[in-house]
């Protein structure tokens, strides 16, 4: 197997591998979890994008996502947030303070500046070769869709709406919903992208929807948002991929759950809702 | 309020918060985490102990424990599994580098032997000032069950057979069984109880059984051990559990559940049914 498993759970009747493989697409090795229910499969997949900082390990272990996967019969499959190691730009204090740059913030993209280029490719890490990876070693039925959070929420938007093929559904949860127009996208599109801005606007979830991304496709794309998150106003920005989507004639459901914060408190509380969507659409 | 709330998040409807406040029993700041569901109270508690190494972070993350503690409409309270602070043994590696002793390893009784009398008194602290706390800071009841894992359900099953008067229900996961034939307790209750074992044996759940503890008391004990879990023959024990239950006509009912190991994704799997056992008693 190309994936080797370092830990292995049983979890809600299914199984929960941690996995790590050397990757083509980063030139790194590349971490992440895969649940695969219980039973005969095959069965549909939901791929996990997490947000800022975070590894796989964040959303296997915070979300509580795996009885409601093993009620509907989907595997899921949560990579990590980006390429790590030593040579690495980003990694740690004293090479790159920043949360919100490098290690821990791919940010979904396939980077084109030095000296991002050569490993931030992380477009071309999910949409390729782990998709194929995963269609490979398990037992799955060769649909898939795509959820995550935050920055995570930003590569589902983005991922789902340039590659329509690859999706049967999304969703997400405190997407930043137009990162050519938040401090965090900003900052990171000038480093992986470089200075002009006609480059970013095809990583942008609402630009994208604007430009007639992906018609007809999706029929709906659900959105969770926590109206006491502190993200909400300057990095997050639902209420543009609202507007884009309303012009665009892209119907998109935006929760405002009241009192949730951008934690995973919020997010434990609405993924089943998120994980029934994708199995509609998964099984239909 | 006696209680220093040091977060607050909003999680399936309800209120969790981490506080902090200083305890007369321990002599030491504690932190804790309390959920409180949404909707009219009062709401009867569950007290949650944890295990070693485990702060009261590790449940409150980790469990998945709120959904169904919102449906059944009971508070949960996780309180740390020791005192802390940089004057007491066992902090860091430097002074003990044992998981198994000292910080985060309370083992929750009131050590007699210096130097660990003084603080590491989780006994008193449990089922004295923390009832009180909780009873006096949030809408409850007035009445309350345990529950715990590993140290915390060896925590769970003496503080309910010692104090039947305080407790509904009592179950737990994967618990030290007989901590007086078990490495982790032999080498814990030396340090804090001292070398003569007659002082252990009320600190032993087994043993407390079949001593005829709080007979009537407890319809049913429910304990979830994992066949696969690595601790279980040489620390767990749970078949010395089963057999003082059986011979003190004291109902237990111990699943064991395939496959499944020593870590939250095995509690996570089986945490709703504790909670409506202890739901369907607490309402009684």
């Amino acid at each position: 197997m190309t994936l080797q498993t370092t830990k292995t759970h049983i979890v809600h009747g299914g199984t929960l591998r941690y996995l790590k493989h050397d990757s083509a697409a980063t030139g790194t090795p590349m971490t992440l979890s895969v649940f695969v229910p219980g039973g005969e499969g095959p069965f549909p997949v939901l791929i996990w994008l997490s947000g800022l900082t975070c590894t796989e390990d964040n959303f296997t272990t915070k979300a509580g996502a795996y009885q409601a996967a093993a009620e509907h019969g989907v595997i899921i499959v949560a990579p990590d947030t980006s390429p790590r190691g030593p040579d690495l730009k980003g990694e740690g204090v004293a090479d790159d303070p920043a949360y919100d740059l490098g290690q821990g913030a791919g940010f979904y993209l396939d980077a084109t500046q030095a000296p991002w280029a050569a490993h931030f490719r992380m477009e071309s890490y999910v949409t390729g070769e782990l998709i194929d990876l995963i269609d490979a070693e398990f037992p799955t039925t060769g649909v898939r869709s795509i959820s995550g959070h935050s920055m995570g929420g930003h590569g589902a938007l983005t991922l789902a709406l340039k590659h329509p093929d690859l999706f049967r559904s999304v969703s997400a949860f405190a997407p930043i919903c137009s990162p050519t127009r938040c401090p965090w996208g900003e900052k990171a599109f000038t480093a992986y992208l470089g200075e002009d801005r006609a480059a970013w606007d095809r990583h942008d979830a609402a630009k994208l929807i604007a430009a007639g991304a992906a018609p007809g496709v999706y029929d709906d794309i659900l959105i969770d948002q926590g109206d006491a998150d502190s993200f909400l106003t300057d990095q997050l920005k639902p209420e543009l991929l609202q507007a884009a989507a309303d012009a665009a004639g892209q119907k998109v459901t935006i929760r405002l759950q009241p009192g949730y914060d951008h934690s995973y408190f919020f997010m434990t509380s609405f993924i089943a809702d998120h994980i029934a969507f994708h199995a509609e659409r998964l099984k239909a």
